[in-house]
């Protein structure tokens, strides 16, 4: 890259990282308020019942005890991030759908007495029969788990591209494979949490929430809680990672606001563990059947896929899920047919949500593990098909998705060199082998009625900026990425720049972080933001300079005239100047930006460019067998990521890095294990996650592309990565040992029973 | 007062009534953060000492202390408020100056270990002379108590305007007269705190600090510690009362923020109410000498005054202070001729400062009494005096003070009648008297540097506003008055809105509370930014109804044209219209203001304007004096104020209150007492406070002259009140027993004394 910019593309620490690393950050757990009170919530112990009857009263005359209550005190209105699949009470009215439901309440003057209280709650019901798999969900017959939901299946989509039928018969391979992608848990190490205080005087709700989008919890509180919007102030304070699974707002929020609303005292909920397991969110579990027809050349002809996703209990964003488990079949590879069912359907056990790479992990790995088998039945090179299918930026798309910049082959011709794909694939010793898969995400999509994102930023007369910005750092970087933007515009240092990010009170807009959206959509917005102050700025140091304001420019903390640069000033005389002229204004810029795409719902219904841009990646992995104990060790992985350009490449790194876990997670060790709606791992001993033990050697390979829309030419960094890894891995498997595995994860077990399996054969 | 609008001029409760009601507002001491570590300060138990040496060794080795430092340890840099005037260290350096002068501090993990440590600091002290009265130590020989300052005055001024010796010829009575005022504390409910944390990594540096003035807080805490005044942040958390006592910065806020930066934790100080009585700041005691001529008629002449103000050991305002003390005798009487000497004299006592009535409440009383004096001599009213000599609007001012509206003489006049002046002076029986005063006050001063208020609104597509300003709310309802204005502007009610206060991080640059300014400062600011965030809005809703922008208004919560208000909508559609128009940019205006108006210090060179505009008040006092014990009892107080237009009069009248609370505490109860240094009574059980059961009746007239200059028209309403009331219950006292009380306060030992010499004589 070329070194021209002072700030961005330079490995910056995070703004942000001291105080986490020195323990004095404050995560919303570590509020305190005087005269706080502490919450608790009762779950179903039943995955389907109706409640007949919630007896209160021995816990609430429990000393200590503040408050009790259940879905029938709370207004009988449904949440949702997603407007059109609203399902869920901040507390259960008629019935629990899954084991883990939230029941009732408690609050009290200490965690201890809220839990002897949930002990004293008699609650009866009426079990009903109960259905925990997707495809027998849909039979007529069974349990229907919400009133007016035909086959428990509320979001379904049918969509076809060019002639599927036709196209196929024109293939000189047809493959048809069935796929199982399992539930795994996003486990962000900061449990979800809420504080909320509430002013009975003014009416203003002030909650503190450990959420991805506070605009949204904003919006919902309102709703829920029956109080106007204005008087909703939601604040994030440190978010310890969210991955997805804080997009959606929880019991915890709502009844720690109502309580606060009704006891007149600071009221706290902090989930444990366990609950984060079971009563949060996880990945779609998903059946997926593929059928690939290929020409011998390696040119995909046609695709058709049926995808069943298994929702559990609620909605969730059940609609974004499956669109973009459909829409994402189209990108990075040219499919000219292509037909997609898909189907989300209720079960009665955990909820599925939105998680880092939402609904495409699933299909991605699918497509890219079959991509691998019908290439071996035509002998051809994986790599090869991959560069030779790859989209091109500017090529219409039957989609209507509109790709400014591409640098996909690109990424899979350096993540197959640097893994040694010529001398290793095919011929490594049995037992250790390569593989690679690619994908493509969006940068942030248009979500759901909050589509814009705005920024102020002001220039004290001190020399420090300052930014208020909606957008949610849950950890991320966001508040680091978007200051390096602000600072590389106005040409102070990142010191000299101070966020303050999401206080729906006093931040402007912005829908929060999703869909890996946040620097483009949040960093365009600051960016803007900071052009209109720097401009009010110049306009005095022209003056001085007796130049055109057009023609300065700031940098190293001066402000200078372009074509001679020994001409100018330092930033912090121009700053004392302004604030010493006769009318000293604040020095505020405010910006806006809003991505030219329409929204994910929407594409239920009709084709439109989807995002503002979007990034390529391809995996290679290196892997091991052990042929005793059938462990597969990752041994590395290379990661080629064209997110544009960098704005902090250690942070991207930090993103790549943090996929490439999820990813061998998700190939390897999660599984979310349910027996009859129960989850019977939900602790972090007792569920696999991959730990630095397990962590490969990581190569990151950067293909810069310097998008047109994104700030400084950047695009997504967060997710996509996540998507190509877990396929990387299984093919990488299948050139170590020949075994094809459809079923994720990967585990030991399998493993040995394969190779049983082959040994019988041989 | 015409009911013309819909939020200014109502009575409305403070916005943060409720939860400070309710416990749940937080002070600086309120706020915990992960790993806060507590500090305490070693204080001088000599008045006046050489430091030899300081062991901190046994101290810093008690478990559980963290740090422990001296004035060595912190560079050699001096604070204070006011630039010229500094002389100060954060701790001792070379000498101690008073009893309670800052030492040493120690940071340990708890409160108990700290104060156990403090014992455990070692310090080797050369006493040194020391002197208690500001005339003793103006004379050759006296210790001297800073280097270099002789005589240890450290500020004098001498003005002349007119021809006084030529004008004391012409009168028909001269009178000389020499008063005292005692020294009092503010006593805030709320003792000086302070919290600081430091980021090591990015250097910034954030305080919580219980101040009146953040940005000053800030270049201080920027200068001592010397760091970048960009990497500070002060946070101004509620206030529980300042009154003055916290416009200066202290030990506690530097060495927080020196073990924050130090030690990497939170570090909390939170003094003593003993501390605060002792090592923060009182009213300056003043010895005043007046001479008054007038002629026979009641005009006046000529005054001449000899002002010896004692200043303790150290600064703080004093330039202020004496500037303040000698150009407030310009108003509110027109004095053709006058001759001021004012000195402000060290002395080793504790450190006189900025309180309520600054510099000015001492020398009114004196003036106002002997008006009284002088009046009876020629055989005058003195109600008649007051009305005659009052200064009229727009007349030329000898000190070339610009009097945009004046209702002095109606203050007199509706003050007289209401207490029954005419029925009741002269009249009662003995024992029972009444006596009135009168006064003027700036309404905000250009102070030091930091001189212009600015303010940023932004208006949510929720409907809510958000101000912020830099502006000290420190218990008098600044934010309450700040946002009925902004509220008023854009036709919403206040509790529309939200004002983010003092956070020199996000709030633009204030000079924060003192004179009284803020209601017209920060108040215009926040109204122009109102009006600029106004017109945006107004822009496309003139599209909307195809109208000019300029013939819109905003009332009751909606936008219409004014000559036709059926035609309009309401704001929420036009905020929700403007939210999802094709540039959905924050609606956010910015606003700046600036008082027409020098700097109180250049006064002690040059005349000029002062404030932006003045307010006029008279107090009317009725007393009963207990002829047995001697205690004065004030029946009632009739408060006649022109503040120019009440934006609450609720707020204005409670501030009134304040004032008759501390004037008859400074005329009846209060005094630091002091003994060889020490102040023998520094607590609220030994310190004379009025209680509740010591408050007279309180009638207040509000005379509203509408001022040109003001946000609607609004002067000052916090201090002025204050000037008057002592004087005018010493009048009252003399009417009821006609005895000259020329020494402050009048304690039932002094009346009982009077009243004994008074039976002697007769």
């Amino acid at each position: 890259m070329e070194k021209e910019f002072n700030v961005v593309g330079h490995r910056l620490p995070m703004t942000d990282a001291a105080p986490k690393v020195r323990g004095t950050a404050q995560f919303t757990d570590d509020l305190t308020l005087p005269g706080m009170l502490y919450g608790k919530i009762l779950r179903s112990p039943l995955p389907h019942a109706k409640i007949l009857r919630i007896d209160t009263s021995r816990a609430a005359k429990l000393p200590g005890v503040k408050g009790v209550i259940t879905g029938r005190d709370i207004p009988d209105r449904k949440y949702g991030i997603v407007p059109k699949a609203k399902d869920e009470y901040a507390l259960a009215r008629d019935k629990v759908r899954y084991i883990g439901d939230d029941v009732a309440a408690v609050c009290a003057i200490d965690l201890r007495t809220a839990e002897e209280a949930l002990e004293l709650i008699q609650v009866e019901y009426e079990e009903l029969p109960a259905v925990f798999d997707p495809l027998e969900a849909r039979k007529a017959g069974a349990p229907q788990i919400h009133e007016g939901i035909e086959n428990n299946t509320s979001f379904s989509i049918r969509k076809e591209f060019g002639d599927v039928q036709k196209a196929f018969g024109e293939c000189d391979a047809v493959l048809e494979t069935k796929f199982f992608s399992q539930p795994v848990n996003h486990a962000p190490l900061e449990p979800h949490a809420a504080l909320a205080q509430y002013d009975p005087f003014n009416g203003e709700l002030t909650v503190w929430s450990s959420t991805q989008i506070p605009f949204f919890l904003r919006r919902n509180l309102s709703n829920t809680l029956q109080i106007p919007e204005s008087r909703v102030r939601v604040i994030k304070p440190k978010v310890g990672g969210g991955f997805g699974q804080k997009i959606d707002m929880f019991a915890k929020d709502f009844c720690a606001a109502w309580f606060a609303m009704h006891l007149g005292k600071p009221v706290k909920f902090v989930y444990e563990r366990e609950e984060v397991f079971i009563s949060t969110r996880q990945r779609h579990p998903m059946h997926i059947t593929v059928k690939t027809g290929m020409k011998k050349d390696g040119t995909i002809l046609a695709q058709q896929f049926q995808v069943f996703a298994d929702g559990g209990a609620y909605n969730s964003t059940a609609p974004t899920m499956i669109a973009l488990s459909c829409y994402f079949l189209l990108i990075p590879y040219r499919v000219p047919n292509l037909v997609y069912e898909g189907y989300h359907t209720y079960t009665n056990k955990p909820v599925g949500g939105a998680m880092r790479g939402h609904g495409i992990v699933q299909v991605r790995f699918a497509v890219e593990r079959q991509l691998d088998m019908i290439a071996k039945r035509l002998d051809l090179d994986p790599v090869e098909i991959r560069i030779k299918n790859s989209i091109q930026a500017g090529e219409p798309h039957p989609a209507k998705f509109i790709i400014h910049s591409c640098g996909f082959s690109d990424t899979v011709k350096k993540a197959a060199d640097a893994i040694g794909w010529k001398d290793k694939r095919g011929k490594l010793p049995f037992g250790r082998g390569v593989g690679l898969a690619g994908a493509s995400f969006p940068s942030g999509t248009n979500n759901m009625s909050h589509i814009s994102s705005g920024a102020v930023v002001q220039w004290g007369q001190d020399g420090a900026v300052n930014i208020l910005s909606g957008a949610a750092d849950i950890g991320q970087g966001a508040e680091t990425v978007i200051s390096m933007i602000v600072a590389e515009e106005l040409g102070v240092s990142l010191n000299d720049v101070r966020i303050t990010a999401a206080d729906t009170g006093i931040t402007p807009l912005d829908p929060g972080t999703f869909g890996s959206g946040v620097t483009v959509r949040a960093g365009n917005a600051a960016r803007l933001a900071a052009i209109s102050v720097k401009q009010k700025l110049f306009a005095l140091v022209a003056e001085k300079l007796e130049a055109n304001a057009a023609d300065l420019a700031a940098g190293d903390g001066r402000v200078f005239i372009k074509g001679s640069p020994e001409k100018g000033m330092t930033l912090s005389a121009a700053l004392k100047a302004y604030q010493y002229s006769d009318l000293p204004m604040p020095i505020v810029g405010r910006g806006s930006w809003m991505a030219p795409a329409i929204e994910p719902t929407t594409l239920l219904k009709e084709e439109g460019n989807f995002s503002p841009s979007y990034s390529f990646m391809t995996q290679a992995a290196e892997v091991q067998v052990d042929l005793q104990t059938g462990k597969v060790k990752l041994l590395k992985m290379v990661t080629a990521h064209d997110c544009g350009r960098a704005i902090n490449p250690m942070l991207v790194e930090g993103q790549l890095e943090g996929s490439v876990a999820g990813g061998t997670g998700q190939a390897l060790y999660e599984d979310v294990i349910v027996e009859r709606g129960q989850v019977v791992n939900p602790s972090f001993l007792d569920y696999g996650f991959p730990t630095f033990l397990e962590m490969p050697q990581i190569e990151v390979i950067e293909v810069e592309t310097d998008d047109p829309i994104g700030p400084f030419g950047a695009k997504e960094a967060g997710e996509g990565t996540q998507l190509s890894t877990a396929p990387a891995i299984v093919n990488a498997i299948y050139d170590a040992i020949g075994v094809d595995f459809l079923t994720l994860p990967i585990t030991p077990e399998k493993v040995l029973a394969a190779l049983q399996a082959q040994a019988r054969q041989e």
